[in-house]
């Protein structure tokens, strides 16, 4: 049985930001041998330890962003770890899964079945490479949501996506779409390239990873990336830095407060 | 237990096609929902199916080419299927996994995991569109083979990969590697472009989807894409019209057959 989705992702986005005031996105990167030893005897690890963080962080999450990766590494017990961490998060927060895939015609079909009918995520990360066709069959249900890489953080995204300019040409095909169904990602590191990106797409809700482990600077984002405080269309994830602060027998209670902590920094930093 | 991989993807591609002299990859893109009746009552249908079609074919395989989205919309029992899939293929004959994943870091390191330690695959597809990061950790193991999409068959390769010439950036970037260890995905609809890449890339390995369901001409993608008959670096996939051409209980004696033309059809064409 898959977890029912009675409401859309932005439905349940919106209920997040107006209910906590909260902007953190939360990212279940929950590598197997990164997790604390307290949960390692346990029949499905991955499982445990994400329920304790989910049930530690909820007050502060405005979403849930596990990463496919580190699910299908650990093989079958991993992705039954997936579904199962899908179903501990209440249907009102909403769950990304990142997986970045970005195929067409029947073999998206099949991706489409497995992440939002076999899981229940609400949305998920796409890769825009091959266009249009990557997206236009999940425009068919008004439920789910997509964040298209549009400007990463990573160094050789100067290959490509800032080298050519390719950011600017696919945040004008993400513009193209209802604001309501797709979204961007935006790496966190230049906070001058999110200013434009802002510019370029003033409605559409940006994903920004980078924060924490990889280095970016929060208040700059909020400067360049928020719209206005009433309606701020961001999400800022935070997935090391909160999950793996600390590795003893405390580890949900520290992301509690790790997650807590982002949520007012970025609370201050929007006043 | 994973599958042991003794030899390099290279190798394995040399050994098939100097052994077979066939340039045929079948494509396992064993929808679960398209799978004959005759072996829907089986603990696990795909990978029932799966194995009388990896018996039937084997003869004319160059190559098998699973596609991650057809397991992964099975849920548990599709990734058990697939890794059972994986097994069931002789060590000597090269498995691609077809998952087009492009990510970086630990992600990339978990996706490497998954696909190549725990289900035991010689290659996979990759998503260039993030730069060298994404491939970089692939090269550290002389084994792992990666074909980068550079140009695609589908409507939409008009936005990104044709309309914004990416393909020839593309193209440029996988020509820096060692071409026993990254190849290119090219579309086979587009007879010309396939010329342009071949010139664009003399030795590199494509992998060519597109023939048959997809409608590609097989003659003219020989004329345009080999290099030599003693070299004639191409894959020609063909999922659907070979795994599906009969529904019957015969199912796996006319895959065999069909992959047995195909094979035929592509020696006739490079004489």
């Amino acid at each position: 049985m898959a977890k029912i989705r009675s409401k859309s992702f932005w439905s349940k986005y919106q209920i997040a930001w107006r209910s906590k005031k909260s902007l953190v996105c939360v990212g279940l990167d929950s590598d197997l041998s990164l997790l604390p030893q307290v949960v390692r005897k346990d029949a499905n690890p991955m499982y445990t330890f994400n329920k304790a963080i989910i049930e530690a962080t909820l007050p502060y999450a405005a979403a849930y962003k596990p990463n496919l990766a580190f699910y299908l590494a650990a093989g079958v017990k991993g992705l039954e770890a997936l579904k199962l961490t899908i179903e501990a998060i209440p249907a009102d927060v909403p769950v990304i899964l990142d997986c970045k895939v970005g195929d067409i015609g029947n073999t998206m079909d099949a991706y489409l079945k497995a992440f939002f009918d076999e899981m229940g995520c609400d949305a998920i990360t796409i890769n825009p490479l091959m266009g249009r066709d990557v997206i236009k069959i999940m425009l068919n249900d008004e439920k789910n949501f997509a964040f298209a890489l549009t400007l990463t953080s990573n160094l050789s995204a100067k290959e490509f996506l800032l080298g050519k300019e390719l950011y600017k040409d696919i945040a004008a095909w993400v513009k193209g779409f209802d604001a309501r169904k797709v979204g961007a990602v935006v790496g966190a590191t230049h906070p001058n390239h999110l200013e434009q990106m802002r510019k370029l797409l003033p409605e559409q809700l940006f994903l920004i990873p980078g924060i924490g482990a990889q280095g970016g600077d929060l208040q700059a984002v909020l400067d360049n990336a928020i719209k206005s405080y009433n309606e701020p269309n961001i999400l800022i994830n935070s997935s090391r830095g909160i999950i793996f602060k600390d590795s003893s027998a405390k580890f949900a209670e520290s992301a509690g407060k790790e997650a807590e902590k982002l949520r007012d920094e970025i609370r201050q930093g929007l006043e």
